[in-house]
């Protein structure tokens, strides 16, 4: 589960494809104009006309009652369990989910949560999985409050959680007193992909919150939607938290004009990540996960190629990759073309080609 | 040390004069402008162009080895006790300190700190008292480990610490092995209005901040420096926060517009509340406490006018202000002109004469 | 408020007469006797009828419905405290109290809350304090939840809260939804000294609890009572703290022995305490506070000696005794008789006279 | 991984044999003639000849600096971790280890640590495991801080970690910075069985404890070793958590008793866990695990009682069991004889025939 960014001489070698991650992507010239052009008002205490209207919007979006801006995801999923839990709760998830393996132990740090990783393959657990992690309450466990998935499962290779799935965990959660929390950083994905609704795909979770700064390319900010009460819980620790902003309009403008402009061309990232696997896949050895979304997971060792070194070899020849525990994750976004993909094809079977 | 907008109804009554307070600056169209043009790249990873200059410029201006971007103030302060402590620690400031009075409790629920409020006039504690309030090391008492000074102090009336007691504190501070931390949400104030620079303000405090949200105009962001080391693990912490950012730039291109240009027109914020003082002080029974920098205190029940009541007719009138125990505090920025002064200081008179 | 235990050698200067502290007292031969005799199981698991018979001891004296047994008074302060608060609460207590000044910071390092102190003389703040310490809710302040006193104010000279101060703080507390709880670590002292009985000093108090191990004589233990939802609170926090214990019950039963022999005869302390104030009283010079129950405190200066100096003039005469901030605190208890409290006022008197 | 004491009416149905845990023993005669002859003081400000006595004792045992007396195994823990990291560490062990599995979640509510259960057979993970597990330093993950084994492993059936892995173990976390932490619960039911020192299989251990009232038949009490500064920073959290108790020589006069006449027999109770196992493999069907120490986990359900069934059968004949995760698990101690192995067999043949 390590991410490593490769190093690199920005002088000696430009990036002219960066497929790193989708949290890569620059504003677009009309989201800027959107955000210069934005009405603003003191978001802290509730004056923020666009960051309201932002709110509204994602609330509606999810089928919650209310909803934050947040300055990013990481803040979503910490002021949640920090609402939903109290000290030595529990919170169960997937091993290489981003709430127990990226955040820098932000959960047990701030909160005093026990994070219990499930096993399963591809970033999820299964209902079944979760069912045997349950225990009777007892003096000697914490008490198991909240269940978190995340859609899509980013380390899992950008899978999708199926409704099936995600309904069955919602119910077992109910019948045992658990809170449902959906990390939905790349929600949207999942629902372009699958053309179920995010209001679908997010019932049942009392939270749940989308990234504008992932492949919606704004330059900042998540929205967190749950109950009424669970956003007022929200605020007093995004205040704790330094979260709180003053006129963040400005940045909401870029989410709102995100919601209306680049939410359908998540489908150009899926489809440029399917061509991406479809190219790799014909170069001979390598091994490549068919990806459902937009990150490619693959492995060129056995074309005659390490990790690593791929990753360099593509690096100097301006495509900026990383490597994950010995795979290469390569993520489409708004920034990433047609024809980027097809040159990073032809520039991987050089490389092998040479090797 | 309560502080309480006053209720308004925005589509009858709308602001004309918003004197609530610095932080309700709306960026100017020049300030816009740069935010549109401005160079962006990932933050979290070190590679917004933007964000680094910003963290250079206000690592140079307060003389300290590095600097790191926030979305807020208060997660400088925050991020800044987290980095500095370990749970149990004891922080000593002034009771009316943000840090321990408008902060949520932040830094005893995220961290474990024993906030100790030091007493004394205008929002400030006296090297004596601070020296009075240490004690030798013991188990039964939290080892004492940070002394927070907040310039200027808000609640104090925005009152400026005179660098001769901070010299002194510093030096009381580095005898008991103590680190010193400044908020500096409107220290460029006190360095306007006492021509010392912000490098000699700083100087001898382990770590500081500046906030851009206030009278610098800009929408979001503080920019909190120190050592090398200690910037390291404010980012750790940050990170942990959810203050990592991706396109910051975005914002900090404002807070660099802000240090060009809005620095030295504090000025006139300060002239502006020394005028609101001077004509409110000349209505018979008016207790006006005299500015330092852009803070107004008054209380206008000499003058037959119950505080809350004055704020209530002001607001009918257009003008937002808020009171916090039993005063009304005023504040002068950006967006606040002499003619607005001169008004507001007739309608005080006109709702008095009308009492 | 720093207590320095006084340096001593204790082969070359046995002490002969210890007023230290109360915490001092050791078992007497018939306590130990009870020790060794007692019936014993698995407290952990509800099994040692000799602490089960303790805690139904204390809950009905104290007139609540459930009590755990705590192997220290500090665990019950931070039992309840984790029990009753979520991180980020507020705590208000006197700025002396145990809670606050005499606990390592305990209360914020492990369940983060903002321990907030009331002034007030002789360790207790007036219901006018606490009803001026409280604000009205806001993201900006901590939650305001519990409200502690600590009867007999220790720090504070041993000083009884009055029965209807204790009222008035209750209803106050309860008309601003706090949390009420009582250290009584010596209030059994304040209940000989009153006549009142513990049920009614206790009334209104959400969880109150005795200590064990000062005044009455038992080497270890506290026992701290409530509703039954709070026991079971504390419990899992007893738990986690790792205050649970297996075969306690031979600790236990020096408790129900102290009950039994050691409640009535504290005010024999009492006496002794009187007795000393007096003798001391008599030298010139000597300011001495006059005692409510078992705790004298004096100051030597006047009388041409420091309290430094007094206190290892007396250990080197055998007797022991500890300095607060200049002052000097003798506490009488178990192991001290009128003897010895004779032969104290004359030993402070031949030191003066030698001065 | 759950642990469900069987009901019982214990006025109904007495127990003649106490199978559940060797917590469960009562102490001796002597034991309590020896506690009842204690030498006391204050142990808080270490004046308590025989809680010295004791520390030294166990600190010369697992070959460290000093040591701490502990009202608890549990504090023993909580304390290690919490004077080893700070929020937001790492802490890795084995995923049944009670660190993990069996304090309530207390690491992550206390002090804020991220812990990581590490897979493996019979409750110990390997070398590679654990090597496996380490990760770069990255602002993203927790600092891994803390590596802990629990010898024996309890859950795990009893079992020895081997000198050789633990070794691997110490030398993979010098390599990479950890510091190790040996929960030693019953260390000396391991060094018993192996004939391997407590000094020998705590060496490279930075922290390592030992409990009294498991095996050894104390009533109370736990003493943990490590380097001085180590035991000053326990000192400053055993205050906190409410650990520093006052006479209590009373507890550790039966611990250096227990040393004195305890450790060898354990040797006893290793005898009657095989005979006990022997006779239950002799029962058709039966699955049971070959103890190592004074565990025998056993499976009865391919002989036709399930476990549960089995338990509460075995209740009713005055024979106290548990269940875990379906298995049954018997612990032999100082309060269990050969006859009474003998008999149980017999009883559990009996239930097995009845089916």
């Amino acid at each position: 589960m390590h991410y490593t960014p490769a190093p690199r001489d920005p002088k000696a070698d430009p990036i002219r494809i960066n497929l790193l991650s989708d949290t890569q992507t620059r504003p677009t010239a009309a989201m800027r104009e959107a955000m210069a052009r934005a009405e603003v008002g003191d978001e802290q205490i509730g004056d923020d006309p666009t960051v309201n209207q932002l709110c509204e919007r994602v609330a509606d979006l999810l089928g919650k009652e209310a909803a934050v801006f947040m300055p990013s995801g990481t803040m979503c999923n910490v002021a949640a369990t920090l609402a939903h839990c109290r000290p030595g709760d529990e919170v169960l998830a997937h091993a290489s989910a981003h709430i127990i393996a990226r955040e820098g132990g932000a959960h047990a740090a701030l909160g005093g949560f026990q994070m219990t990783p499930l096993p399963g393959e591809d970033g999820q657990f299964t209902p079944e999985t979760f069912r045997a992690a349950l225990h009777p309450r007892s003096r000697y466990q914490p008490p198991q409050t909240v269940v978190s998935v995340e859609q899509t499962a980013n380390i899992g290779g950008g899978t999708i959680w199926k409704k099936a799935a995600l309904d069955e965990i919602v119910e077992i959660a109910k019948a045992h007193g658990l809170i449902t929390h959906m990390d939905g950083a790349r929600l949207l994905n999942a629902c372009v992909a699958t053309k179920i609704s995010a209001r679908d795909m997010a019932a049942g979770w009392d939270s749940a919150w989308i990234d504008f700064s992932k492949g919606l390319g704004a330059p900042i900010g998540g929205v967190i939607a749950g109950s009424r009460a669970f956003v007022d819980d929200v605020w007093r620790w995004k205040q704790r938290l330094g979260g709180s902003m003053r006129q963040a309009g400005i940045c909401a403008a870029a989410c709102v004009y995100a919601l209306d402009h680049h939410v359908d061309r998540l489908a150009d990232d899926h489809a440029n990540a399917r061509a991406l696997a479809r190219g790799l896949s014909q170069i001979k050895g390598m091994e490549v996960q068919e990806p459902e979304t937009n990150l490619v997971f693959f492995r060129p060792d056995g074309a005659g190629v390490a990790g690593d070194r791929m990753v360099n070899a593509l690096r100097k020849r301006g495509v900026l990759l990383a490597t994950m525990d010995g795979r290469i994750r390569a993520c489409t976004h708004l920034d990433v073309s047609a024809a980027m993909i097809e040159e990073t094809v032809g520039l991987v079977r050089e490389i092998v080609r040479g090797a």
